[in-house]
């Protein structure tokens, strides 16, 4: 049994792309600039490489495609698009080509933060009831952010769109020729719950009278739980992909959430923590109780039949990469050159020998804004207890501690609201890089931390939706945890809590929360009024 | 009229000399080592410098020793050894060499700690009117912290000492035979003020019963005010100089404190700030007016006839040092490579391009505690505001701003007092090399900052006083402020505030009122806690 993941196009492709388009619309013989914080793609990119990627893969594995029983797709989101009523995206018109409103707007496009703004002070002017279920707080990157932008400055492509629709679905559509739309974007990306379905549109009314029949008008109602077969494979696509037609296709479904049961975890208890340039940490639980600050939480949004919750950091190996980039002198550097190592690694070993609480430091894990569980990107990182005698892997090792105290304090958050923590584990690149960042996340957790085995998770998780989608009969299985009791490998590495590490990382986190109340809870606006500063200034 | 200038021993002179003794006893044959934070001198060291260096002095510049019409002595302060009833420094008696005690305990020595806490703890407990004086604290390196140390760890020597004595006065006894205590390093260092003289033998004999004459045993009831003549130099002492006996010798001096009148600096209300590690800062007042935090405040202290009030930062030029030391990259340490320039260069060019405000970043200059205007060792440095596009002339600008913060922070507390601070004169290495930041400081603190022309101030503080020791009738002056007059040249370079800065550093000082209260004020005791936690771990 085998089942395909196609992911998202990797940079690999990238030079047969357009790639991330944030600068000059790609139109020949035109200078069409993009506005600061415009992120978009070609819907064509994603399909060239259906054609280009998969025919390649079973060259080059010898894998026949009667063997594969089922695909899965998970995409970025919210990566969103207008199309026709056929699926066809409205840049590949030539009427709209040179309009970036007709473009892909990728899941980083921040340029709907007016949208943004606009969005969260009618809800909370309303009273909107789902708002609670988002940490208070609707975010720029989500889908009615960017459908808002659209009608805002746009509303011309606004109107052409007969659809406006995930990437991700777009994606399974073009594969199946039926258009769906799955539960997990759409849940923490589009305001839509299993019990109450999408906003009401009074709601979107308030915001813009032509945008009250936006779902109606421009979406489906109907939302498909992930884990459910979207339809079979064209032909057409057939013809793209090299694969069978009438091979089942599972409904689409998000990188992130799409990894949680490749590390193994389908039901509650456990966190999974994909660890990179930020952190998203998911939990399922068995019933609805909002935590402050999460991300979202959606039923069916993780795995068939749970609660699934979200939180997030907004810099955690960015944070690690700025340090090495702009703070650390010549000598660390020449070191990690002699002996062919990194200034990572060189770093990691030198903190590793300290004794908790001998740095002396103490950081706000801040760099980029806080998302969970103070949800406020106005927030800055902070540094306290610098001494002549500070050295840098000292500094490393604080912003190390900084981010595992930060998981903590969402790990307490949701205990409080009733969602169980008892172990975490965590995937992505920093998970597999950095061991003492691991052994701190455990120490200071005070919980177990395994390594997920699979260092291609989103991909994994995909296939293994792909062989669901196929079912049991077919060779498949016939729920995500069959799946994952079959096709997940167990962790390779577990971190244990230090025991002597428990009572100083206690007072550490003690610490960490005053300054995170204070500097977070207005106890001082100090890091805000900063920021106001550095935008009047410049 | 020529006047000469005798100051301490510089590094030119450490190859001969035993410098500072931190480690062993320079005892030959046996490894005397000594206990972390002590630091010693050898008093024939000094002589050693008197021998070469004047003669060498004489030679090179072709001047005549009938030219020199007095003689100056300043020295660091607290810097004191225990002598016999004849001068005779105890580590040069066989007997005591091979103890530690017996040797000049250096400013910067920092072991009589246990001592100064037992010091506040009985004044503040008796409630001793003084201790306003000296912002409520006395310092591990004041005289008797140190003298106290002696008695309780080398009670032998404090017996065998019939002198306990400042190395400067010890210097002017040799010069002249005459044994005489100055005005300056009593007032700040030893406690004494010319209206109540020195404490009461009851504070002392609450420290120890041993140490309740300590005054009357070891030291001199006569103080005698800087300005004054000490004597005429001995034959002895005109043979190692080569300069006529009979020359007068001034009332010795402190480095800090002579360095006042070398700015040209007699009358209240412009504060002298010498800049350099650290910076002291020193104006005048007509009355005593007990200011928060001062270091002290002396009546002939700094210039005869006005109450001297010093305030100082703990870490200036040593916290920028430590940042291009420990926190800067490679490319910049590059740049100043090809450039032939220095890294403090290349990022004081980069950060004086940038907006008030335009970093985004504040600090706590506190990165070797607080010294005015809260008097708290135990703090520790701050850093907020950075986000993943700080980079490193962001920080050094941050940190430069927030030691003129600081010198806001005190001259703001001395003017609540009613000592007035209209202007200030900066000296001193960091005066004038950091272009950057004296405009900083003068945009900050709203003054304007000249800074003075002479960079050895010290030496013609001193020089200065030597003038006025010798008197008009002899070709000096009758007064310092006369000697100023004429001796001092103008600033080189005036900084005024520039008006647009205004509005911005103001807000952004109100923060760092807020930062610097609750964290220094008990707002928070983070910075304590993490300090012991750092202990404990170590």
């Amino acid at each position: 049994m085998r089942s395909w993941s196609t992911s998202r196009p990797g940079p690999r492709w990238r030079r047969q792309s357009n790639g991330v388009i944030d600068r000059h619309l790609p139109v020949p013989d035109e200078d069409l600039r993009l506005e600061p914080d415009w992120a978009l793609q070609d819907p064509d990119d994603y399909l060239a490489t259906l054609r280009s990627t998969v025919p390649q893969l079973l060259r080059e594995t010898g894998i026949d495609a009667g063997e594969v029983i089922g695909v899965g797709i998970d995409f970025t989101s919210c990566t969103m698009l207008p199309t026709t009523a056929d699926g066809t995206p409205l840049c590949r018109l030539a009427a709209l080509r040179r309009e970036p409103h007709a473009w892909v707007k990728l899941w980083k496009h921040h340029a709907a933060q007016p949208e943004a703004d606009r969005l969260n002070a009618v809800a909370a002017a309303r009273g909107e009831p789902w708002l609670p279920r988002y940490g208070g707080r609707i975010s720029s990157e989500w889908f009615f952010s960017k459908a808002l932008q659209i009608l805002d400055e746009a509303p011309a492509v606004y109107r052409a769109a007969d659809r406006l629709i995930e990437a991700g679905d777009w994606l399974v559509w073009q594969l199946t020729g039926v258009e769906t739309r799955n539960s997990c974007a759409a849940g923490y990306k589009a305001l839509w719950s299993k019990a109450d379905g999408f906003p009401d549109p009074g709601y979107f009314a308030d915001l813009d009278p032509a945008f009250a029949s936006v779902v109606a008008d421009k979406m489906s109602g109907t939302i498909r739980s992930i884990g459910e077969r979207a339809g079979e494979l064209s032909s057409e696509a057939a013809a793209w992909t090299g694969l069978r037609p009438g091979t089942p296709v599972a409904i689409g479904n998000v990188d992130a959430h799409v990894s949680v049961p490749a590390t193994g975890v389908t039901e509650p208890g456990t966190m999974v923590a994909v660890m990179g340039t930020s952190t998203c940490h998911m939990v399922l639980g068995s019933r609805l109780a909002p935590a402050e600050g999460i991300a979202g939480v959606v039923e069916d949004g993780i795995i068939p039949g749970f609660f699934g919750y979200e939180a997030g950091q907004a810099a955690v190996g960015d944070m690690f990469a700025w340090f090495t980039r702009q703070a650390v002198p010549p000598e660390i550097h020449d070191e990690a050159r002699r002996t062919g190592s990194s200034v990572h690694a060189v770093l990691e070993a030198e903190a590793a020998r300290f004794r908790p609480g001998e740095t002396g430091l103490l950081a706000l894990d801040w760099w980029n804004g806080n998302r969970s569980i103070l949800v406020d990107a106005e927030l800055s990182g902070l540094l306290v207890g610098a001494t002549l005698a500070t050295r840098p892997a000292d500094i490393y090792r604080a912003l190390l501690e900084s981010t595992a105290f930060g998981t903590r304090t969402i790990i307490e958050s949701l205990e409080a609201a009733g969602v169980g923590v008892e172990r975490v584990v965590a995937c992505g690149g920093l998970a597999e890089r950095n061991a003492l960042l691991m052994q701190l996340s455990a120490d200071i957790t005070g919980r177990e931390l395994a390594v997920a085995a699979s260092n291609q998770v989103a991909a994994l998780g995909s296939a293994m939706y792909g062989a669901v989608a196929a079912g049991a009969a077919a060779g498949g299985y016939d729920s995500i945890a069959d799946a994952a009791r079959r096709m997940v490998r167990p962790p390779v590495r577990t971190y244990r809590p230090g025991p002597s590490t428990r009572a100083v990382y206690d007072a550490l986190h003690r610490e960490y929360m005053g300054l995170h109340d204070h500097f977070g809870r207005h106890g001082t606006d100090v890091m805000r009024r900063l920021r106001a500063l550095r935008t009047g200034a410049a």
